[in-house]
């Protein structure tokens, strides 16, 4: 193994201890007494829920190959607590630059959790190509463009701010999408980025974590939680009925294929992200979850058979129809949903006020999923640079490389 | 493989879109909306555990088998939402029909949830021998006519509506096994209807948690909570305890038996499921533990050396002796208690009112167990017609017929 | 085999029997009715938390060896629900001998559950070596002697109930080194005592649940729950951090070690339980944690370098750096930081009161480990004697010797 190799990762505990200093030495400036932090509209259950989903949940769902399962569950781990601090940081930064007000710690953390899981997302579809430093730069910069993201869509478009969080799905995913694009592709024969039916149950151990927890994700900052969870449900249900209908139908004989499953379960609690709290009826929040199945599974063929040859990109666990695309048919479900319950209520009268409706969603929407490819672009080009690229082609998707593994 | 095989098994998505397709009209036309069907008798973390111990837990209980992993969670997955929705189907129906009232969403689908334990407990018992369709068609079937004996003890027998939804462990496991005796027998030679130590420990994970969540599962539709938490928490208590001694009494060497231990620890809470919240002294949910634990235990050994090999029938999980007796027992208990508790109460001058008490409880005992055994046989026949009887014996207990397995 | 040990192992259902007919008999004179029993201070969710971190959590963290498995789980399970039942009991004695007050019975069970710790850590040192017998006596003695010294603690050194609980990590951990030291060791040349990829999957399993249940079991029993909990959060979060950073940073080529991210995770909660409610600033929590995550990394070179072959003890799944150091830590945290708390408020001028509470709490401190240790030391003999030792060093690690295994 050349030693740069070597050297680089040697490198990694120095960039960790310097983050956690930064941490320490910031929450010993910034942060308010505990006594003062706790806020009442978050509760510990509900975070507690969250929490699980996104440490448990996410980092069994990522074990989808054969040789990565330590990295997998692991280093998801490590970019989720790394990522929580630093997301408490650079809210107490916006506190102080006055874009943001104060908030209770317990809702600090629990919105630096669920930012958390664009990070998550992203993770998976540069999974097995980028090494730890790669992945911990990513995901700080990621976090904090999607911090300035927010702050735009809620002070320029006036969009809510527990909505803009749900945002998530839609800029993790094309946040990967474009960060991967960059990652040089692993050549044709390699045999380690399939998966087993051993990290097939791990993984499926994961997705259904993810999935009961689902509910509690949607509803943790909602205004009407009780409408959320029920909506969410509903939405997951329907799909995960669909993702076994069309797995079947669409793979060959018949038979179902695990990884339709993983990806299309979850689909209807991402589509029904942004309306979860504002259908009223719950035969919409079914056809949403049944028409996000159906993207998933339809882009599950389509991207890997057009899209990401034509693009020389590699998703490895399939973040882009499993996230990206039912994100994308939620904002502008949303959309369509928004404009038919105005117009009823003002029976079409106020065309204009519509269209600067239409306007501001659809702002927001292109805002979030342009910055997320543009600035993915351009991390993943950094983290190609000479100086971060470290891992050759050949040692891809394998554990050995950055664990100790006995067998 | 005969085309025959492949053309049926290409009719399992056209099933559940028509299925799901009916959900969907149906919600569109009768369900409530949103805002009007958050029940305040359910909560959400209550629900959330159940939802948890049915799709997880069970999922991963059913891993028994050593090529089966895939199909034991997965299915359970699809058959747990499919129920789920039709059963709200179901009660809706029941309303229009006057049978019952309405109910508030939420608690509307927790008892869902709750009537598809019957459901998983039959799958357990069919386990590795139906296919998809046949699965599918058994828990609609076995939903409805669960629905139909609850109404038939609420309205004849007088039974409170939370008591009628504890009979599901009694209902699905003989269900369950009168349905699977009408399989034909696998050859004495397979080796795939056995356990591996890997199967083993999911099988564990997925006991581990049942077990966790059984006070909740208990509790969730109880008058009195605390009491039906503590009790039920106490007779688990004992019957994990009383599992590892019968084990070792039991079996060759004084060795522990795996599947002993998952059985027996979850026979506490069958055993205590109709009396939980009226028991009133801690000691009496002890016994009962260590007796739903012992019949467990020796059912597990007569069973399958006497009655299995007598009626040709084989209970791929075990849930006759899991599920069946415990309940049968846990009945017989309730009865028991309620004459001793009224008779105290009464000082046993009233005798015919003690009468007519054990005339109404055993009645609605019968009645479940029979009307399970009886459309259980029927539906075992109806699903071993040529029309939908598709797998060979030689084809059992395998994944690789209704997943993509690669290794 | 010879004969005794196939005698001695049939004695393993014998014992439990008796001890279980010794519990009901004494809940049906001693424990109170269920409708007395609800206490308002712990609530269900809070308790189904710390059961499930205990059972499951602690069960599939121990699941380091690769043919131990069954064991690991399976005894864990068993011993913390028989361990429960004592510690009732228990408990129940000490409110005759007037030593305690009565108290409800969910409180009653959560202190239970959460004593049972102590016995799940000390499981953990002697992980392999013990049988069923040993284990079972052991955590019976354990459990007694911790409930005494929790009552001098409580009784002549005025430490508040729920911190004499906070002693277990301490306690369970010493305890079990000082038995686990009188076990012969294992012949060098034994591959059996090493993990494999899919264990430490599993422990990874485990290890993540622990850690995100570990803020209930820290505020289950606090009297300031939400400080208990943000505190824990961040010490965890820290900790977790730094595990990564260690472990790269002493491990060969900068690789991570799994065993170091188990240990190290989980050390801020250990180290945080005796301040979690009191310590005001975050990020003094901060810095708590990462001194555990450092004492951890480096004890367990230290350890297994030095002490270990020293007193020719071998420690299984390192208890001794995982709970041990960092609650040693953690208790001469909490002195200081009492110390400085009370000399800031008190401008320093009662020197005699600071050295009053400084005597008091090492006292506490010293009392623990001295009795930990001696009455480790004294059960472990006991557990040696001819009488109870009966497996041979060759059969260590091995579930074929407890459990029917089929491959």
């Amino acid at each position: 193994m050349p030693s740069r190799y070597l050297n680089f990762r040697c490198s990694v505990p120095w960039l960790i201890l310097s983050l956690e200093t930064l941490f320490i030495i910031h929450f010993f400036f910034c942060f308010p007494d505990v006594c003062n932090l706790y806020s009442p509209s978050v509760s510990y259950p509900d975070f507690q829920d969250v929490n699980h989903m996104v440490i448990f949940g996410f980092g069994f769902f990522l074990m989808v190959l054969r040789r990565y399962g330590f990295s997998s569950t692991g280093l998801n781990f490590l970019l989720i607590v790394l990522g929580v601090q630093c997301s408490v940081l650079v809210e107490d930064l916006l506190v102080i630059l006055k874009v943001q007000q104060n908030e209770g710690g317990m809702e600090s953390i629990a919105k630096a959790v669920v930012s958390m899981t664009a990070v998550a997302i992203s993770t998976g579809a540069v999974l097995g190509k980028a090494n730890p430093v790669q992945l911990i730069v990513m995901s700080l910069v990621e976090l904090i463009i999607f911090y300035v993201s927010r702050c735009i869509n809620r002070t320029f478009l006036q969009v809510p701010e527990n909505l803009t969080l749900m945002h998530v799905h839609l800029f993790g995913a094309y946040f990967g999408v474009a960060v991967t694009s960059r990652f040089p592709e692993p050549p044709p024969g390699l045999d380690k980025n399939r998966s087993t039916p051993k990290s097939d149950l791990f993984s499926m151990l994961g997705t259904v974590f993810v999935w009961v927890f689902w509910p509690s994700f949607n509803s943790i900052l909602a205004e009407f939680k009780k409408e959320a969870v029920l909506n969410t449900y509903f939405a997951l249900a329907v799909s995960a009925v669909a993702a076994f209908m069309l797995s079947a139908l669409t793979s060959k004989d018949g038979k179902f294929r695990m990884t339709h499953i993983h990806s299309a379960a979850l689909a209807g609690g991402v589509t029904i992200s942004y309306t979860a709290q504002s259908i009223q009826h719950p035969w919409i929040a079914m056809i949403l979850g049944l028409l996000g199945s159906v993207i998933t599974i339809l882009g599950s063929h389509c991207l890997q058979k057009c899209f990401n040859p034509a693009f020389k990109l590699q998703d490895t666990s399939g973040v882009h129809f499993t996230f990206g695309l039912p994100a994308v048919l939620g904002a502008v479900a949303a959309v369509v949903l928004r404009v038919v319950e105005r117009g009823i209520s003002t029976q079409w009268n106020n065309l204009s006020s519509l269209g600067y409706l239409v306007f501001v969603d659809l702002g927001a929407f292109c805002q979030t999923i342009s910055i997320a490819l543009i600035t993915g672009l351009i991390t993943g080009l950094v983290l190609n640079t000479k100086l971060l690229k470290t891992v050759h082609v050949s040692k891809y998707f394998d554990d050995q490389f950055y664990w100790e593994v006995s067998f």
